[in-house]
């Protein structure tokens, strides 16, 4: 059952993996798997509830500080918890706990139709009494505020009374591992709670954070299935419902929980909680679980990929298409974390991974989600340009590294700041949403700002070389995090060089397309022909470091110049590297972290020549540990195009179970979202041989010998087709839309409504 | 009078700088020239007394942290104040305070060749009382534990009772600038009073670091110069001794306080205070001052530079080689902090300031005290060894960037642990020792474990690059910090290739010298013949970056490549650049804080040919800020050897007065003493042309034409002689020591005893 994950057993091992596992969300709202009883104090978990972008500030400590060294960050908040439902059996009011007594049955399962998840159980208290529990939950996709649970309880062999109790608290705090660098530092307790109440049932509370001013409230009420007898009881922090039920018959308990912050919701937030909670009234947890399936009906439709043959890879694939929607911000104040709403991971931060690993994802299987992620960008360009000026520009957008509302809050600038290509990187998903979509009024009113303040930025950051006129960029990070603070990182030079031709080229376009517009728009910033004119001129004399003798792009200036890392003498236990060696030590030899100019050859293939690509991926592989989870997924596309099928699938594979196996050891923090994306890109652009570039859509699809056939499909300009791959032959049919010319294999197919295409794999 | 440095008006704007001027000192104890009576709350004041190496661990922050990040830093602490003397006028007990009443008489004197500061006031109190103060004080160069304090006071107009309230207080902490990230992080409180007693008139306290474990002591007594009532006041952190005189004749109080530590004095610290304190019962303050002059006569003739024509720099070349005398370590326990015991800039740390710009004086007029700067790197040894493994390498030695007692303290690696060049720097003042002494003894036992430690390191960090088989280093910063983790950076390069050689050399030497030895010193460090083979190969191939078009050396690899500073258009204000920019913006230019490659011209003259010094001189002077107190000097000695004498003088005034003058803005947290040692190098190795190599001693003097006559006395293989420059000509008297010969000019001339040679100035 591939729609399905399920853990058959209670593994105390891997809670905390299974909270993220089991992870619901909406985009908006976000809850761990954890259980609603909670757990002995022994027992680690990280009991957490998201609202996506909603944060606290936090001071950044520095035990030396320089200028423009970002003072605070910012921190995704845990937030009121409406999971915890504890249970009391019997007259004695044992309590229910999965860590006594002796658990007689357990699965847990995550529906990825159904947008639910369920967790089964048979227990047996110290005293012996048994029950079986079900309890079911969904965040909805309809409702984005809405987090229900329902609570199905039938004593088995006890007919005394139960007790409920169920909370709502805001008395929560942030995890804090010490040990891992990687999970933020520890700033914890952010919220102080402004309301308590509840009336008539309905409780509500509202908290505070301490620094950012933003403020969130939760309002929950109960239904239950039989008569019970129900009373409150509260303090400064939380509520409590307690809920006795007489008799031991088989009962049920729905929990409905409405989430609202200051972000999305202006003022009144406790009011529009509870307001939006009595609009449900009469709903019940089954009329839910119908409106889930139907929303994820429409998206696996667009969405789905099959692939026969390979089981748990259709359950990886589909896992990570899953998560990824649960994840995804859908308003312009939020954007996709790197763990999504899955942990706090990255304390909730936006990277460029939404860019290169997730927002092609979504442009061709949902674009209008795609459209908001650019529109989160374009909404911090502000911040972006401050930024730019801080960092001594005198114009021009610098995205920060990492961010929640638009703030550099990056503290190790090497690995952070440093990184400008995030700007060409935004301004490369801008140009593939015009592709895909040929939107021209976003283009109009978003796309060419963005194009332009980030080519800006490439002219105060790069200079022409006195010694051969070339446009050269020093000094910055490029996404191989192994190295840092180089010169002329092939990566970012090339992605630089793309975004100054198409600012030059959006200029243009826009004083063709609208004349009015664009002068209001130029007068606004300042522009000139001649400014646009030295975009050109920099893309066109931009150095791309070259080496002859091996015939590939040097990752930057010295990087081939550097000794090879010992692998051979590195303990396996040793990676990742970065929790083992000094940053200095790394950055001395010739290792990376992901792919770098690998991943610059999978975006722009066509700045480079077939051959440099095929030996710079072999050069690379050799020097790349995979230590980050956004490497594997672009080895595997590259190999598909250089016909390495083995590895192509070797690399996929370690992509597409990466967090349902933990293979990086840390899913306990949060999924990794953008290797979730890279997977999908390994099936699309890798197998299915697909890209979107000026000239059209191309596809040119292989299929792994391990598989029997796989399916995707794909929204591209308005229309919808669908691509089968079997052993020896694909099939191009187009769902919806009018007839469109594509590119497959080397030549131009028209496909037409209806109609579908076959073609033999022509093999690479 | 050059040998005072006198303030005649009391101004309110300079006092936290005059604290740091007024220091006093004797390489053991510093005391901050406060005011005994104390401030106004809302007068800024730095009152602080220091024991040199006596430290507390500090907690390292980071916002992101990475394997090998200093986990804890050290902080030289403020310890027992003993300087705190009120005095309260008449029946009425009216406070003297400076800030209140009218100060119809002021100045404050330190005296250089006598050893003491002074203070003498004459003062009208509110309600119109007149008395004339002076505040005498010193510490001892012949008692190191003891700072002593005598106030004269002299009634002018009444004749009422004066009270004197004389207080010995652990209730003390360090200085905390948020601003300027010079100052060390905010790490305060850090001491907790374990001893409060006064018997007899002694007073003893003890204190206990929070996490170091070290303690300090305090006794102190007091004597009057007619008879007066005294008792005591005490709490848990402090002792009031409350005197009062009962008529109002002049009277005098001297009061003795001697400080003892666990990390000089074992352990029963407070009563060993005591116990020193009871030896010295008997002496008065004008024995105290009779053994500081004579002390300061023999290091006078040994030190002192006599400038004819100049009065300001006599004053300030004076008073830079008196604060070193009184900043120096004279144990192995401790070093030269950078801002001496006469502040907390740095949080006395020890850098490769000792070995580059302090240890070369002291090895020319004082080679015992010299000899203590290197026997505390080996002291240290350990530490460096584990630092070494901790980043990652095999074997050798990688010292601190800044250190107390050894182990790292730098939390910014880019300008901090990447700076590989201080091992190079520490091996390079070994050789320096050898050239000047001739000590085999000390060569055999400290010398030959450090320069093979060293090399070690570079075998481990650099490798034979595979396009040329050069010997490269990548990925380490240089002196200059305004370019970081660069590749091949020529200092760090010229320098290590030295090490190398000399480690060969002395492996040798070693052998031959002491068969025996050497067989036990092998056997200890797993050394080889081969091993030694391999570094001499090293230095040979090592790469040192040219520039053909230019006829300069790279300052590193891509330090030409990048776009010159825009200079023009830099404020005036927005320097030192690091206030006012991000490091990454800076990194990407051509801009040096401070002298780099140049000053490795300096140091290893004989690696580059005369005209490519010549030509990096005037290139990289062309692209140097001096935003550090290191540069100036460097650039003044530089100038001097390419008979740039106007250049000369003037980096050299820049140099000379830069405390005196607070030109860098920052004296108020210390004197500068690498600037200070600098000053010296400035005139002997600058005007005077003195270089110390393997094959001998050279002299090559000029003489600014500001200056009508300069001369200077050096130490040197067992001799002493002395340099006296006049207009045209120049004479060398050798004045202790058998013949010798030395280099002047291109040729070599005999020195006899009590003989002089006379030569014209050549010119250059």
């Amino acid at each position: 059952m591939t729609w399905e994950i399920t853990k058959h057993e209670l593994d105390k091992q891997m809670l905390l993996v299974n909270e993220s596992l089991f992870a619901l969300g909406n985009g908006y709202l976000g809850v761990r798997g954890n259980f609603e009883e909670g757990y002995p104090e022994e027992i680690p978990s990280i009991r957490g509830t998201y609202l996506n972008a909603f944060y606290d500030i936090t001071e950044i400590q520095y035990g030396e500080k320089a200028y423009g060294f970002p003072e605070t960050g910012q921190k995704m908040l845990n937030v009121i918890d409406a999971q915890t439902i504890e249970i009391f059996l019997g007259e004695e009011k044992e309590r229910f706990s999965l860590f006594e007594g002796e658990v007689l049955g357990f699965s847990q399962t995550l529906h990825m139709k159904r947008g639910f998840s369920e967790r089964a159980i048979h227990w047996k208290s110290p005293s012996g009494k048994e029950i079986k529990l079900t309890f079911s939950r969904l965040v909805s996709f309809t409702q984005r505020e809405l987090f229900a649970i329902q609570v199905k309880m039938e004593p088995v062999n006890f007919s005394g009374p139960v007790r409920v109790i169920s909370t709502v608290n805001g008395d929560v705090q942030n995890y804090v591992d010490k040990n891992d660098p990687r999970t933020g530092s520890a700033h914890a307790k952010k919220l102080a709670v402004t309301k308590v109440a509840e009336d008539r049932g309905t409780i509500v509370l509202r908290v505070r954070t301490f620094a950012s001013g933003l403020e969130m409230a939760c309002a929950a009420t109960h239904a239950v299935s039989v008569s019970c007898e129900c009373h409150y009881e509260q303090d400064e922090q939380k509520v409590h419902a307690i809920i006795d039920f007489k008799h031991g018959e088989p009962v049920s308990l729905t929990k409905f929980a409405i989430y609202t912050d200051t972000l999305r919701h202006g003022d009144h937030i406790a009011e529009k909680a509870a307001a939006i909670l009595k609009s449900m009234q009469g709903k019940d947890f089954s009329a839910l679980l119908r409106e889930q399936e139907q929303y994820l009906a429409t998206y696996w439709q667009a969405a789905d990929i099959e692939i026969d043959g390979d089981p748990k890879l259709q359950e990886g694939i589909r896992f990570n298409l899953y998560q990824l929607l649960q994840s995804v911000g859908k308003d312009t104040a939020s954007n996709i974390a790197a763990k999504g709403l899955s942990g706090e991971g990255y304390e909730g931060h936006y990277f460029w991974d939404t860019e290169i690993y997730i927002f092609p994802v979504f442009l061709l299987i949902h674009p209008e989600l795609a459209r908001h992620l650019l529109l989160y960008r374009y909404h911090i360009l502000d911040h972006a340009r401050a930024r730019a000026k801080e960092m001594g520009h005198q114009k021009g957008a610098l995205f920060p590294w990492r961010t929640i509302s638009g703030t550099e809050c990056s503290p190790y600038f090497p690995a952070g700041t440093a990184q400008y290509h995030i700007s060409a990187d935004i301004a490369y998903s801008y140009m593939q949403y015009w592709y895909a979509t040929q939107d021209q009024d976003f283009m109009k009113q978003y796309g060419v700002e963005i194009l332009v303040e980030t080519a800006r930025l490439w002219l105060e950051v790069g200079h022409y070389r006195e010694k051969d006129g070339k446009f050269a960029i020093e000094d910055v990070t490029g996404p191989d995090e192994y190295t840092a603070i180089v010169n002329n990182n092939y990566y970012t030079n090339v992605m630089a060089k793309y975004n100054l031709k198409s600012a030059h080229k959006f200029y243009h376009w826009l004083k063709e397309t609208d004349d009015a517009y664009f002068a209001a728009f130029a007068a606004r910033l300042g522009l000139t022909d001649e400014e646009a004119a030295s975009w050109l001129k920099a893309a066109d004399a931009m150095y791309l470091p070259y080496d002859e003798k091996r015939g590939i792009h040097k990752q930057d200036d010295s990087f081939l110049d550097k000794a090879v890392w010992d692998f051979e003498h590195t303990p396996k236990d040793h990676y990742p590297l970065l929790l083992h060696y000094h940053p200095l030590t790394i950055y001395r030899y010739q290792v990376c972290k992901q792919a770098d100019t690998v991943l610059a050859h999978f975006l722009l293939e066509d700045e480079a020549n077939p051959e440099t690509i095929r030996n710079s991926y072999h050069y690379y592989e050799k020097v790349t540990t995979h230590d980050s989870s956004l490497s594997t997924c672009i080895f595997s596309i590259m190999a598909s195009r250089l016909g390495e099928a083995e590895k192509a699938y070797h690399y996929f594979i370690e992509t597409a179970r990466l967090d349902l196996d933990n293979t990086h050891g840390n899913t306990k923090d949060g999924l990794h979202m953008a290797n979730m994306g890279g997977t999908w890109l390994s099936i699309v652009y890798g197998f299915g041989g697909v890209r979107i570039k000026e000239n059209g859509f191309f596809l040119n699809p292989t299929i792994p010998e391990q598989w029997d056939r796989y399916l995707f499909r794909l929204t591209y300009q308005n229309r919808k087709f669908q691509v089968e791959v079997a052993r020896h032959a694909f099939k191009v049919t187009l769902l919806e839309g009018d007839a469109l010319d594509i590119h497959i294999g080397g030549r131009t197919e028209t496909l037409k409504p209806g109609r579908t295409v076959t073609r033999p794999i022509s093999g690479l």
